[in-house]
């Protein structure tokens, strides 16, 4: 990647420059073999926390590195061109820190250096089968009995569902809507808690995500993360955030197909010379680049509300809309440039063009996205 | 499928309904394990040799069905929605048989019944590993040496690379340049000619195309069809028509997507109404039927040009392109009605996905068919 | 326009010939001024009247032409490549004499031959200021007094409406809701029958629409066409002819654009060359001859449907949605390939341009195609 | 506008707040008048020099307000957002101001303050009637004679053809390509510059370019800026900063049609509802907002490069390229928003509507951006 990034702080071009070194010891060469066993590389993520790059955004008292969310997408974008299995880790992992981190009790903070620091990963679980886009629908119960909150139900698509070590249960304890929704925090092994066989998906193997079946589990009072009734609007702040992390992976998988596009068009020659130097081939890659740098621009602007402490959730969906938009396009005419060879896993490009497509629906499809610009332009915020 | 078709003839409504009925009974079902396994139906496409599916548009005195590209075109494209490979097969195939049709000569010609009636599969050896969109540049050599032609080379992308009974080979006979090229038919296993282990393709893997060696491969010298140095402009014959072959596959698998996705969106509920029922999706589908319908119209109206015997290559490179643009896009959309569901294979929708790139980039990629169409507009043809 | 058409007879060819000609002799050269002054060209109409253009796709004995939709929106397509008003006037005034014709009473039907002979203009009036899509919630009011009809209300972007001789006036009869709505014809100069101020539109310009005032005016009681409260279902069925119509003139303006600008591309040199050799622009003008092609295929698709009588409404949806949206795409871009002359009016290209625009609002907004479109793939019709 | 920007500094927040104060007073209702006579508002922009918003990115000591190209393509922006002609004025004259500032000597630099206080107006002269995008090919010749410099030839598409106080001609002094150009200055009213008439152009009518004829036009020898030779890569330079200002141009025009039509969408009722609340129409919104969003984040992150110095031009192409393709799309949906009152001229979509297209030409047209976009990947920069 030969992006001319205007950071805010020379610290950020350390930061970023650990993370491209990271990436060239632990991940190179790794993803295509862990992607065809569809192994998740629980040690990779370990080694990114030891490193400091799994609590990035949060501060540096609870284990965090303190850094702006400007900085965190970026190391987020640079792991993303390298193995975008890591990078949707690392922006989960953030996401599911977030309840604990902004609405935890004293006790549940307890636990956030090693959350940060990799030990113990996070799952957040939000989606039930029949509730994909409509969360606030969620039927998964959550009773209290004595001291005791027993919790039944399904959810389904949860990242690290089988290899997580806490688990965030946004779960019903209340009436109907949103506001009879609550958050509990639940560790593995929990009796009842019962991850499931992970998806057979078309891309992103490494991290297929897993049902989850609750069948009567049993946390214990205090697992309760926030006030009861609140843990919709907690599920919302975080995945405001969130939409920012799978925008930045967006970004990052982009660049990344670009990049090789480009490179491969200057090797490849037809009709005796570079097909990049053909006009038609060129205004192609032209257009890819600019839909990147726009994606990028987007999603730094939005970030850069984020850290100045304004409202930043409208940008941030359009971020995560246009930035995952522009990687599938991306993506598929990388496949294009490569021709024969793009359609072969000799070259990567095939795996970028399957994984962009998932991004495209996670942490609210882009229709949701639109749901919530259009509602904004509505009430005219 | 329920699209309302203007046929010509009682018999191609005949036609249609017999391969629908014989895709309900010899494909359905069988797709995902093909592809799994990554092997070639060969049985399933001596079965519709066997119905007469495999040499629709030639006339019946070979061994043929005498039915318009109008017709044929709505055979394959309803193969295509079933599976692909099976389409693309017959497509290739029909491609295959046209040199020894068109220019064979008597004694080659009596191979077309075996050929059409589906014993003899073929397979269309033009791509070199050098020279994808650049054909006329192609190395490949035959070298006359008594009664015998002598061939060597490296052909790529063999449709039937490894299960074809015969193989068109382009190959130069003469000097640099399309008139130096010539086309010879050899059977399989002719010493030298020599399949190499197939490609690791992204979709379309039960009929994964293969590098070819040619290896000194001695060939009679009645193995020449047409005229020596005739061999681009056969080549180039071929390919108009089979151009329009990927198209009617793209069709279909457009026309499946948009068929399936409808079905699910009808079906799936959220925020308490099926989704299709949401104005946000129902435009989406809306613009994707516009796509097929368009993609359709454009197809059969370049087939009728050339079931008149008008000009019909500028046509069908516009069909290729619209149709094969098209089904990137509604196969890209109607994984994304689905959600969750579109990325997993549980759902034929991801399968299709992938498989739709692909036709971007044979026959022709969509920037080849753009040089095509634009060179007759500056032509004024 | 070296459009290569397959037209289904020979009278067919003969009648696009001599639209061909009519335009050469009647409209060359004349669009400019008059569209400069906003007038309306009332001779124009009336010599295509004389010259059987005016009533195609009627039958003989009412003195139509008796040309099947195919061929007549062949000749609509060439008349708007020349001047879109002439060729929108003709859709309109075919859309106005479609209510007395298909449902007319025998007096009422007296007229046709003058009306599809030009002598008398017709203008449809069934959009209101306050609802444009909503056309089922007219307020223009029709009450009974003894044997006349009094209407009162206004309607709103009536093409012709300061020109025409007769006026079809959707009205409401009865309750809300669509049944509660009939149709009156009502002739030019009717007290209280008052055109307004023509609109000061963008383009299309000498045939601007103009508001109506209904102030009391009065109706004899046989001036209702077909039955009480069928007037919403009279009004429907002509705009599904009619938006073939409107599909029709954006084909031919897309046609007009892109011979032009291919044209253009061959003469104008840049960098020694002629511009359209630089593959850039030869694979935009690729794109845009592709999305004429089409658009045309489409449309004619739809044509046949409805020639053979089968249900079409559907497929007329999708042609006037993607014809009027790809004449969009193709007039912008072709100003851009004439780049600084494409935006001055000594090019057409500008005015295609401006004219584009309306089709995709007029005879339904593409959006109430979509919504035509998506209730029919819910309904699996 | 309710954008929530992210400025640099306190200052740069009075100067867009005077901005919006200088437009309300001196803009607001003005430019139809002005659009519909084609007269150029010379007076409004001397009040926009005596107001300090001319010379906005230059330094204090040479008369400008030495604002970082991020605050200055902001207010740009927002002036655009009133009245376009306007905007793109500011934008060309700190383009025609930039050859004397940054290569002019010493007593050609004594006239900057009255340049940028508006005293003097500027025009660039660099196209001409035969080469618009190849400029490098230019003929204008200026020959010495002595103490002078005898310009002949044809300049084209000049703002402020009409208007201007002063000229940079870019000439022809040695051999062909670019470095036989070099740049002259010449002062309004030199004997042989002569203005033509201006160009009946479809939108920017109250400045519509104009044609120069250069007939032997004398100027002293030290007219010439810079050293001879120098003259194309001087007006490179200034062009890349340039494209940045008619980037900024086009997100002000897109953010006021996307206000104008969210604005429409909310008063605007059909079937009993606001059209906004429509989830076809409200996901149209979203987009157009997720375009501009964009465009204005890729325009300020190229301008924050220019800012600290680093190498820009690429970025510069991009943001143009994009930027104006999103202000054509989302002006044209605009117009779509407002039915057909966006087509009237009540409502300023149309305007905005057919100046968006004129961006899309000048300053190097997108296809030249794409090939400046494209060189720079094959280059690796």
């Amino acid at each position: 990647m030969t992006v001319d990034r205007m950071l805010p702080t020379e610290e950020a071009h350390d930061l970023l420059a650990l993370t491209e070194e990271l990436c060239d010891r632990e991940l190179a060469g790794k993803a295509d073999a862990y992607e065809a066993r569809a192994e998740f590389p629980r040690e990779v993520i370990r080694t990114l926390g030891r490193s400091g790059l799994l609590g990035l955004p949060y501060p540096e008292e609870v284990g965090g590195a303190g850094q702006p969310y400007e900085v965190y997408l970026q190391v987020l974008e640079t792991l993303a061109g390298r193995w975008l299995a890591i990078a949707e880790a690392v922006s989960v992992h953030t996401l599911a820190c977030y309840p604990v981190y902004a609405h935890g009790s004293e006790r549940q903070r307890k636990s956030l250096p090693d959350m940060l620091g990799g030990e113990l990963l996070g799952a957040y679980c939000l989606s039930e089968p029949q509730g994909g886009s409509d969360a606030a629908a969620l039927t998964t119960k959550a009773v209290r009995e004595g001291e005791e909150w027993v919790v039944t139900g399904a959810k389904a698509w949860i990242t690290h569902g089988r290899d997580a070590d806490f688990y965030n249960i946004f779960c019903r304890t209340g009436g109907p809507g949103p506001r009879g929704i609550s958050c509990l925090i639940a560790d593995a092994g929990t009796p009842g808690l019962q991850p499931q066989k992970a998806e057979r998906v078309m891309g992103l193997r490494s991290s297929a995500p897993s049902p989850i079946v609750l069948d009567g589990c049993r946390l214990p009072a205090d697992r309760l993360v926030g006030a009861e009734g609140s843990g919709f609007a907690i599920a919302m702040e975080a995945l405001d955030a969130g939409r920012l992390g799978i925008a930045a992976c967006a970004v990052g998988l982009a660049q990344a197909a670009l990049d090789y596009a480009v490179a491969y068009a200057k090797e490849r020659e037809q009709f005796g010379r570079p097909i990049a130097e053909f006009q038609g081939l060129g205004f192609l890659l032209a257009d890819m680049a600019t839909q990147v740098s726009a994606a990028r621009a987007l999603l730094l602007s939005a970030a850069r509300l984020k850290d100045a402490g304004r409202p930043f959730s409208t940008e941030a969906a359009k971020a995560k809309l246009f930035a995952t938009d522009a990687a599938m396009r991306v993506t598929t005419d990388a496949v294009q440039v490569l021709g024969g060879a793009g359609y072969v896993s000799d070259h990567p490009a095939e795996r970028w063009f399957r994984e962009a497509k998932v991004l495209q629906i996670v942490e609210g499809t882009n229709q949701i996205q639109r749901l919530v610009i259009s509602r904004a332009l509505v009430k005219g915020v």
